[in-house]
């Protein structure tokens, strides 16, 4: 089997222990190529700064996470959280990331409607994508596993994901809108090969850690790639088989393992890692 | 809305505070006219004395949990899983159940064989089959929520489950071998209306309970109805549309909340949000 993509930082794998000005002086110091912040970490920094910084260096930025969290109980909910996303679109051209990393959002508090959520995301969508293609920003729908469907995620399957690209005219080779896939939240998927397949050209980014037994925590006890159940080359398998050949993130929320280590040790591992399971 | 189908009681919702006897007591007190034991307080009590008991109260068994986990890292520990299930249909059929629950199994220790282990659980449900014709005792396969297809059930959606039953012979009038459909499991999967009405007369139970947000374990945080987001009113109505008029089966995980009550005070609020929120 070739070799991985390169090796992408998504900073939410060393949150607890650095700053985004010291997680791109990490990846310079290990010689990691890319890099995805989050959006609280980059406006502690300022964006300006930060895409100095990461241009100085010669980080290509894989993504930035996140937009996304669309649904809300009234129109102005609604409407704050669209130019939200065109301020995140905005930062993301700023950062010139590959793509802007969509969770969804769920379902507003006090609601049972996941069908009206479901609309919800695509409406919202939609009233993004006019921003994002004038703004270069490739939208990369991030299904998120089915546990996250009440209050993160809505859109949890790349089926899913798949029927909002086409809804919106994003063809299998229109890369304006796509998917990111995670291989936490997709593993599990009987039609994961399938919609793998049916994405083509739309795969945006691919994310990687591992599904530990027994897990924890719903969001916090993410694994390290190689210490779960994961077959990620597999994956990985599936996804360059549609020609993706960008990079490879690894992130990994892990409250009790990896937040509690030096954040060097954890750069390391994620590198060995990365060149022997993934 | 027209009521829901009469209450059953999986033992599960009370299986730190009573044992199978105090769960046939409790539901006589109570005029809750359905059970589900499982297989432990089963054995606790003897198939015998509970079969009995249950015949002289007058409880509808709506189905036994469990059979299943079918996935073993060997030829053996395959083949001891079948004669296990084959016990548990006999047990079935002492009880007079209307199905045998299979919860079908993860992945063995070690293994990151997804598919592979999908295909052991349709062998092993091939291999009970005769078996459970036989017994006349309905195999009911409950796909469980992706958070559990690494050691719990790697049948993760209804439509994996009806493929396995449409593989193994049983239509959409054919009863002998269909599904359980529990709310906690389904509720987020966006063919869920479109799979219930494939499943059509092989719905052979229905599970209610809640999604609790947030959701503190994987395994024993499950919430009363009406505590949680899901639309289960919605639900029901599905599996009503497709002819099902059997019972409505209440099964609560709850480490930290409902095992930790008085079990008469957890009949009774069940008793009052099956006729409320149900």
């Amino acid at each position: 089997m070739k070799k991985p993509g390169p090796l992408s930082l998504n900073t939410a794998t060393v949150k607890e222990q650095w700053s985004l000005q010291q997680c791109i002086e990490g990846c310079a110091r290990h010689d990691i190529t890319g890099i995805s912040p989050w959006r609280d970490k980059l406006a502690d920094y300022t964006t300006a700064k930060a895409a100095k910084h990461i241009r100085d260096v010669g980080l290509t930025v894989t993504g930035l996470c996140r937009g996304g969290m669309f649904p809300a109980a009234d129109a102005a909910g609604r409407q704050a959280a669209i130019d939200d996303n065109k301020r995140a679109i905005d930062d993301a051209a700023a950062l010139n990331a590959q793509c802007l990393v969509l969770v969804v959002g769920g379902m507003p508090a006090g609601s049972r409607d996941l069908a009206g959520a479901r609309n919800q995301v695509q409406d919202g969508i939609a009233a993004v994508l006019e921003h994002a293609k004038a703004a270069k920003v490739p939208l990369a729908i991030e299904p998120l596993h089915p546990m996250y469907a009440a209050d993160r995620a809505c859109v949890n399957t790349l089926a899913q994901a798949l029927d909002i690209c086409d809804a919106l005219g994003s063809g299998a080779n229109d890369r304006h809108l796509g998917v990111a896939v995670d291989v936490y939240h997709v593993w599990w998927d009987p039609q994961l090969a399938a919609q793998i397949k049916r994405a083509s050209k739309r795969v945006l980014a691919f994310h990687v850690c591992d599904w530990l037994v027994p897990t924890t925590d719903l969001l916090l006890d993410r694994g390290m790639m190689g210490d779960g159940v994961i077959d990620i080359p597999a994956i990985r398998a599936m996804v360059e088989g549609v020609g993706y050949d960008g990079f490879c993130e690894v992130e990994i929320m892990s409250t009790h393992n990896w937040w509690k280590k030096d954040a060097d040790t954890v750069l390391r591992t994620c590198i060995e890692r990365h060149a022997t399971v993934v």
